[in-house]
């Protein structure tokens, strides 16, 4: 079996410690420097992987929402629970990831959205695609959840699954201003337990 | 009648462009220096008015949430209409907004919950003050409407009031990577129209 190359290996060492920078920091509060010294590697190395810091953020969240996307993958594959439940899991395993990190670093895509979402086009194409795939994903969830008569059928479900993420993206503000989760659950709770209901 | 003080007029004019600076570049991404360029004013007088930058973000945000506050007030209090047509049209008027920025700016609010809402304490306070009070301002509509059968009663106005606001915020974040204010539209209708309806 081939090994990876060395260089690719590298090349995701870097790309995954831009996850938690970005993500903790933004785009402007995150330093070339500080990337370079966490992964210890020399500009030079930086520059032979990634023609600039806004094609390095962009593949960051090329990585993230494919970890993300796997993520959703594997347990949908073996989930046996009704589709909303099964929604509902994946978001409450979120939630706790979110506690876990004190509830200060939200949603990467979201956060790049906001700060730079407006300015850097290459970021803007990366971030419109992460919100399609991920998106997507739900859509045949939902539309699962209308034929067993668990979700409403006056609305069509990609315009639920759209709904759903921005309520979502928008409880995660909420969350790194207040500390805590409250409203996202609230805000989860509501959508699937009364809202997306027949 | 006493004139305004002038060092208070000063004050506000480096808070207002504040505003359009920060939304549209963020926090980080926004230099001293260019807030200076942009009011023409000496670094020393800046640090007459605010101690440091993260003061003068924290009373920026202060002055934004005022201003949409006193647009909010000033639209309902002569409103004839009934309550979800009201705030359909307070949003819409935020949508022309939008447009009329190439949608590049976005929420303030939402834009530095994203960036600096986890690691600013002192912006993190102004904007969980702010959320509140422009929270706030919609149950009294909401309540209204639930009395006049226009709106589910299944759930209280407060919570409604969150899951909208959170929604709202959400597709603005997906405003800014796509240019286009169709999804926040779309998020408008279905919930005031279809989801918030008994």
């Amino acid at each position: 079996m081939a090994r990876p190359r060395k260089t690719e290996h590298n090349k995701e060492i870097i790309l995954a410690k831009g996850i938690d920078l970005l993500c903790e920091q933004g785009y402007n509060g995150t330093g070339l420097k500080q990337i370079l010294d966490a992964v210890q590697v020399p500009k030079g190395s930086f520059y032979h992987y990634f023609e600039s810091k806004e094609v390095y953020a962009a593949q960051v969240i090329d990585l993230y929402i494919e970890r993300l996307l796997s993520a959703f993958d594997n347990y949908v594959k073996y989930a046996t629970d009704r589709p909303l439940d099964v929604i509902k899991q994946l978001y409450q395993w979120m939630v706790l990831d979110f506690q876990r990190k004190q509830c200060k670093e939200g949603c990467l895509l979201g956060n790049l959205a906001a700060e730079i979402g407006g300015s850097s086009e290459l970021c803007q194409e990366a971030l419109v695609r992460a919100y399609n795939q991920w998106q997507q994903r739900f859509v045949p969830l939902l539309i699962e959840g209308q034929d067993a008569g668990e979700v409403r059928q006056d609305i069509p479900a990609d315009l639920l699954a759209e709904i759903f993420w921005n309520a979502w993206e928008g409880s995660i503000l909420r969350m790194k201003v207040t500390e805590s989760t409250v409203t996202i659950e609230r805000t989860l709770t509501v959508l699937l337990d009364k809202l997306f209901r027949p």
